[in-house]
């Protein structure tokens, strides 16, 4: 395996044999809360106990709670909440999302910035950018998006569709179905969207999509789909401007959850949307996304670039676009615009 | 202003206040090919006699011919046949093409490549990326484009239109069109243009379009436009595998060509077209590129992924797309492929 390329924050992992340290953890964790002796460990791994010793000092400058005594060897206490990629791994049951490279940064500026560097190097689709922290969070149009330290998921994955520049819309819609789908069995009632990329909760927004494409007029170089959702910020954490706007899975439930969870039930759905996707079976990933967005018949107000338009949502179409109908009884085929309900 | 971020091969310009050096070039250029005194130099320019040499030392360096005579001065014998930022400059009729920054290469690996970088750091539209070799040209869907020594035009344009990336593929054609317009006056016989992306001169390809798009689904960062024109590349140059598809316009005409002139034709025809394509005159832009294909009722093979196609071209679509009727009489809208004549 190469070192990172990224810098001194980035923590690169792919699938690879095992190292003494990830064997190690394995151990502790298949212990399952009891104590594992240091003399075992040591007989079974072929090192030393100091070996031991060593790989316990760096698993718990990752932040695992490992306790030690006397006579009873270690025990795994408490894995830390953060998206390493061995605990995004464990237990993923995807075939190629985050199964290849995960790259994971204590802090970046912007995780679709990352990926879009390394997708344009040639990195294979299903290679995932996690960060514990966003300096720079981006949404659509340049927005930024809040992104604190350890409490949202931050996370761009590339993607390598073979198809052309105007299917792209259908893969935030196909993305905000997979986030919902995971978001489903957290929250007391269902997520909903909002066109293009926004996910709803109580009506605040509690996740968002940035799909960036990369293309010649033909052909799709890479795609990277970036998803900011906010998991365990507490209600007083949103800046003063967004508070009344925006809401977390803790503010919605009052409890934590684990962030790796829900990404790999995020990853697990997206991928078999993108599926159906590149099987051209798109009418079955927009029959899951009206689900999701109760749309038909919602008064709404569309900001667009020079002018603003008001009707009665009507639909979506094939291409990902929106059905307007406008008070004169007009019909607009939305492909760009900020939506607002009314 | 900053210096060069990109290397050493990178010659960086903008319009900026004329340093000595351009002036004393100014005033040998004025003078025509006459004499200028380095006395008069000396006291037009209120420098010492050594300034205006070292000054002319410089020049030489770049590639300037001055000759030098005791009590005669300096001549300006020749202009170097390289893509200097200031010889493009000079006499460009375009209003914001080429006229701000100018970042020309002695070698690169492509052009579209830096340009891609330098518009993905916000560097605004009508800035051109320049090369006197490129070593690892490209073109469409990863293909090399062969981009030998100071003998081809070698150019990046960075665009940043307000529209939706389904409009991209008119971008190409519009830059085919520029092409032809600037290629026409040098020609024996007009070029004429090879769907999507290729201009031919006698059957043989001179010059090739490569568009890469940066982009949200609903609306466009930027675009470079990247342009690969044969001018005086002989045709024993061109290596095997291509010397009976390539030519040039040294192969057409027998004379070699100032590549400087036809690039500043280039510009201001592509910022005409481009104007037109902005206020929505697409179908202007069209009827040009029809007058340049003269695709009518032509039998050709298009190849596709996982399919090829033969019938006869009925026309270009509104969106740039190829209009193909085939065999049995069906109409196909083709938007990607590979097109050969029959």
């Amino acid at each position: 395996m190469e070192g990172c390329r990224l810098g001194a924050a980035c923590d690169f992992s792919r699938g690879m044999t095992m190292g003494g340290k990830e064997e190690l953890l394995e151990r502790l964790k298949k212990a399952e809360g009891h104590w594992v002796s240091g003399e075992m460990l040591s007989g079974k791994m072929s090192i030393t106990r100091t070996a031991v010793w060593k790989y316990i000092c760096k698993l718990r400058d990752e932040g695992y709670e490992i306790k030690s005594a006397p006579r009873k060897g270690y025990l795994l206490h408490r894995i830390p909440d953060r998206l390493l990629p061995r605990e995004v791994r464990s237990g993923l049951g995807t075939k190629a999302f985050g199964q290849g490279e995960i790259i994971h940064f204590s802090e970046t500026d912007s995780t679709n910035s990352r990926a879009k560097e390394l997708a344009g190097q040639g990195i294979p689709e299903g290679t995932i950018v996690l960060a514990e922290r966003q300096t720079g969070g981006r949404g659509r149009r340049g927005r930024s998006w809040f992104s604190p330290d350890g409490s949202g998921l931050y996370v761009s994955l590339i993607l390598r569709p073979e198809v052309v520049p105007a299917e792209a819309p259908m893969i935030t819609l196909m993305t905000a179905v997979a986030v919902c789908d995971a978001l489903v069995p957290y929250l007391p009632l269902p997520p909903r969207v909002k066109w293009p990329n926004d996910i709803l909760a109580g009506g605040r927004k509690i996740a968002g999509i940035l799909t960036e494409i990369s293309t010649e007029p033909d052909a799709i170089d890479y795609v990277v789909v970036g998803l900011g959702l906010n998991v365990n910020v507490p209600a007083r954490q949103f800046p003063k401007g967004i508070r009344d706007k925006a809401t977390s899975i803790l503010v919605e439930t009052g409890k934590t959850h684990s962030r790796a969870a829900i990404l790999r039930s995020f990853l697990e759905n997206l991928e078999r949307s993108y599926a159906l996707f590149r099987e051209g079976r798109v009418p079955l990933v927009l029959d899951r996304w009206r689900s999701y967005a109760g749309i038909s018949r919602q008064c709404v107000r569309v900001d667009q670039v020079g002018r603003v338009l008001t009707g009665e949502i009507q639909d979506i179409d094939e291409d990902g676009s929106l059905l307007l109908r406008d008070e004169r009884g007009h019909l607009h085929h939305i492909v760009s615009g900020d939506v607002y309900y009314l």
